[in-house]
């Protein structure tokens, strides 16, 4: 029995997230087992470093599953790219020890969460970015950082369906970056809460638009009530970046997919 | 009888292009002209300044039409987004002088091919981008280019059904650029045969992939012969970048819509 990890990118516009609430609708877990069962000639069960919400996008998902199966990383990359539809893709694959495990294994994720900020909305990557039509003052939503970076109850950001044990996580990493009419609100932490991100860029874009003051993001999450928080900002622009392990597990550094804004960002290792 | 200039921005993956060669195909020409008459309330035609190919992409797709109805520019806007779909708007209304027309009164067109380079297909943009698993050498690509810029009988660089009167054109403007795994070809000329831009991406990709030598491009240009040409790239990297036209006309001169590479290139009036 082999375990192998792998890098997967997607685009989440057509499916009902990574898995479903319910049966019967398309989900990216769903069509990466089916071509990874078929690559290994027997059924594949995955495990991910995170369930990403209808809609939201990866760059750098990060599964695992076991296999009897004898084959090479190339093989099982461009075996499983080749029966997997268009906007999913297997970027890399590599045998890692027993230990390692996705989900349980995983130090830290990144998150992206990209704002085309123009009074008239796009017509191109209306489903890989979300639009603000108000104008957002990046210096505004920067002021209201600080009050989230740490470790916090973050009660107050999470989305009522969330599952988790605590509510208690550290953002290591949150910055806004501004290039051009694109915001990009770039966040990372040991884990996120259910809506998490999204909860955070509903606070920020509020911040921004001036419907709240920057002291309100910390005032939100004093509160530890979610009753009290913004509006859930939609997945569109939401995209899972990486996912960080030890670095015994040699597991591939380079981002891979096509980025929005490559410069600074994709240097997130 | 006002005239009305209209900036549009699309996403062409889920169309027959501008205009469909057959009937009974969604184009993007009929969603805009569908949309117009609406916020008209008669019927509207337009006219444009380059009909896209199937699956190619707009930022900057100038059109006009005329009409007896009394709207702001902000009316035309907003009323034809509202009733359009959401891979198509309209970026800006201007009312225009009876002498401008969008497609003889342009005095150049841009476009942009976008390449996407790597061995392993990507998952996300596979519909915004060429996806090119050969390792495309750059600088050899740009040998190819001096031969390609200003004007020439562009006969081995047309497509098949093309309708233009006639084969020589002036390429003002052409150049590569490569940002991290992305390559983009620039091109801008008084205008362009048919598949033209793809075809000069075939030739230029053949070159970067160490299938021709720079110096092909020149010979293939001078062959003045179709079947002697390279493969007309994929439709998925195009961009119809914008349009330009006498300064006197007052169009809006900002580039309007989320783009890839927005640093050097969008700056390109």
């Amino acid at each position: 029995m082999t375990r192998i990890a792998l890098g997967v990118e997607y685009d989440g516009s057509h499916y009902h997230g990574w898995q479903a609430q319910q049966a019967g609708v398309a989900t990216v877990q769903a069509e990466v087992e089916r071509a990874l069962s078929q690559v290994a000639d027997h059924a594949v069960s995955v495990a991910c470093a995170g369930r990403t919400d209808t809609g939201v996008h990866a760059l750098g998902q990060v599964i695992h599953f076991d296999t009897n199966a004898e084959r090479s990383e190339r093989g099982w990359v461009y075996g499983a790219n080749s029966a997997l539809p268009a906007d999913i893709a297997i970027r890399w694959a590599k045998p890692v020890k027993k230990d390692f495990h996705a989900r349980f294994g995983a130090i830290a994720r990144r998150y992206r969460y990209v704002i085309y900020n123009h009074s008239i909305r796009p017509g191109l990557y209306n489903r890989q970015l979300t639009w603000n039509y108000r104008p957002l003052d990046v210096a505004r939503m920067r002021e209201a950082l600080p009050a989230l970076r740490g470790t916090h109850d973050f009660t107050s950001y999470r989305g009522v369906h969330c599952q988790a044990k605590s509510p208690v996580k550290t953002l290591h990493y949150l910055e806004v970056f501004q290039r051009g009419r694109l915001i990009v609100i770039e966040a990372e932490a040991n884990a996120f809460l259910m809506h998490m991100v999204r909860n955070i860029a509903g606070v920020l874009m509020a911040i921004g638009a001036g419907k709240a003051e920057p002291g309100w993001a910390g005032e939100v999450l004093a509160a530890r009530d979610r009753r009290l928080g913004g509006v859930t900002a939609p997945p569109y622009g939401l995209y899972m970046v990486g996912v960080r392990y030890a670095e015994s597990h040699g597991l591939p550094q380079e981002p891979f997919g096509p980025q929005w804004l490559p410069d600074d960002l994709s240097a997130w290792r």
